[in-house]
């Protein structure tokens, strides 16, 4: 059994970590903490993984605090720029345990991130390629950090493999075709009913390859989560990414 | 048994027209005509519907001879405005025989038709609602005339039934969330492989509903034409529209 | 303000209702009772409207006593025979009120109802016709009664228009064509992470028409539930099915 | 240049293969023979790749001809058993050049390809997997062999990392939840205006993953034919699928 520490338990993504932990059946709940608790009340007695869901404002200061108590860290909350991970690097350069980990995810959805990987792998063998995201209506952004992240997969895979342009004739447009992204086209749709979704279009002529991500509310996090839990500790450093936990 | 003379029938949809003509159990060709055959030779003794696919150019002057013939005619080609209607429906005034027909559709791709109609209907009942239209590359316009009338048809629906806007509280966009066309978003793929697609997403909370038409490829017009050539008789005078012959 | 009353308040529908109810601007929450609660407390003078979700062994009589307390009834639970239908229909007869009302969906979901009803309209223009509903695991019966409905629908259709059967050159098999109701082949997929999905596919040469309905969750029918609170004081005597109170 | 010849280039596959053939800047049409023809026209002086579309009948007797003169071959004919395969692997044992080289595809069709790819990557990380394949409805066989193949991945795939079944509560079922391939369900839809799709479903708690491909007409086959012309040199001996082609 993996004994895990929740740190931010009382919110929404916190709470579902608290719930799935205790659902799968190789994890057990040490410690459930929010803002306020002592995080230095978990320890390599009681904790093998600590997962951290909060805020950016509070994240680095809690996860340098783990990294010293001597756990390692699982974490969700966003915002990480490379000052502050070269602060968790030095962090962990002197922390109480060898090879200890700290793994960092923006985005735990494991179909998204297999839409991403898989959109890398594929791009060089098709002349089209274009993303769909489809988010909620209460969205602020537009389009998504992940689709962003696959456009620039998709221009990097084309790119290496020396593919010309996308091909487009459009001469007249009132701005239907959405936003390039390092000349990807990617388009935003916000409705209400949906959650957080990303597709893939890749064209041959005669033929199309769609990859497509639906993520349905915040329950699809926590198969990634836990894969996470369960693989950790076999990554010392830092790790940024679901994908470089998956044997892909 | 219809008897069906084709003008434009050495073009790419003229030449289809004639297969379908052929093939299908109530229809006969009677005459397949191109540029610089006499249009005189249609008359109503070989000819009951004439179908014209030819090019803006030339089309209303070809309408109005076969007009002055005496046969009902299915009009395929595009470019047709106001003035160029008041001539036909001048001709029809003074037509050889009563209640003769004239039949013109932008679009004759059945599931596009109803796709048109079928978001008309429902747009009322959904807080939300985009279009997607996904075509070939090639094409020189974007979006699509047929993702323009949708676009029409949802907002004329929701105006109709006193809707408030679609949700959106996008703040940061650099152009992802696509024209807005009458309030509605419209976005454009291009892809080689496809051809002419469209899907209409209409969302509450909870639920989506999702209205999509593919058309393959030219023959995706063929049960459309068949079908205004069964049905054109009977609706004297001009009809623009497929959705005016079909019982919805 | 429509004052309703909801029977089976602390049920997982009944519930949401109750949260449905307190948050649209033109509903109030009079009642909201379960078992063991005295259903007489509903009357015409807290009540517009009771809203019953409960289960087929008691929501006959509780129909039965909301009617006699001279209430409107928008019944949600399933399990309804023509016995049970004609009990309702004579309880009304003698109720207190005149035209008072009951109406009973087996689905509340506008885009399931739609996209029902949208199959029966489009069905006789297209050569094929299949259904392919998908739910999540725990499902007990397959395929969904609403695909069954709606293969019922599309079967009706095609008979009223004097279409040969649906097209299938299908020579062996192991069973992967599905299960076929009224001529039309029905799919049952099961996933875990969906709810409850249908599907319909309509074919012709060259293009394809493509209806579909996603139920993410139980929200899925609240709008369905409103729209059946507002309307059913004006359908008086028994009325069933969501499709007869939208405008279509 | 790639000098190319096709064998069966009056057949439907061959007579595409020759446009694709023209149409590539870095391919030269060599010899184009069909039924009849002398095959040993083709020899090293005038082809480096021969293409062979055939029937099962002949393939195999075109096969072993043109190892003997000398050329690498690309064949998309259907039909091999382990004994033609031996039969082939001894004629390049014997072959006049060192290191010729065969390459065989049930499916030349990237996007197919990588779907049964991806699938089987995919697998492993998901609770629950079903396909649907998608036809014409004058295909004689449900599932397609490129569905039961799909199915086989997943299965060995979720086998290797020790999953459960997939989940499945159906108790009662007509038939609707279709054909069961190594514990995988397939199922066959038959539309017309369709040709050939597979699509991949693959859900978790709260999240889908979809891959699907989508080959709308035999030129879907031809960017997998150059691929597997550009590279077959590269591969001495028999190698079968062009996923073996692919960098993945």
């Amino acid at each position: 059994m993996i004994k895990v520490s929740v740190v931010g338990a009382k919110g929404r993504m916190g709470g579902n970590v608290v719930n799935a932990v205790n659902d799968a059946s190789d994890t057990e709940l040490a410690l459930a903490l929010d803002a306020g608790d002592d995080l230095t009340r978990i320890t390599p007695d009681n904790t093998d993984v600590a997962v951290e869901f909060t805020v950016p404002s509070v994240s680095l200061g809690n996860v340098l605090t783990l990294i010293g108590q001597g756990v390692d860290v699982v974490v969700g909350t966003t915002g990480w720029t490379d000052e502050k991970l070269d602060q968790v690097r030095a962090a962990l350069a002197q922390a109480p345990r060898p090879n200890q980990s700290v793994f960092i995810a923006p985005n735990f959805a494991i179909s998204a991130v297999l839409t991403d990987h898989f959109a890398g792998l594929a791009a060089k063998y098709f002349e089209s390629a274009e993303v769909v995201e489809m988010h909620h209506p209460d969205k602020v952004d537009a389009p998504s950090g992940t689709a962003i992240h696959t456009a620039h997969t998709i221009a990097d895979a084309r790119k290496a493999a020396g593919l010309a342009p996308v091909p487009d004739a459009t001469e007249t447009d009132g701005g239907s075709r959405g936003q390039t992204v390092d000349g990807i086209h990617v388009h935003a749709v916000r409705l209400r009913g949906l959650n957080a979704h990303e597709e893939v279009l890749l064209g041959n002529p005669g033929e199309q390859l769609v990859i497509r991500s639906d993520c349905f509310d915040r329950g699809s996090f926590m198969p990634g989560v836990l894969l996470a839990v369960r693989k950790v500790s076999a990554h010392p450093g830092v790790t940024i990414g679901l994908n470089n936990l998956l044997d892909l």
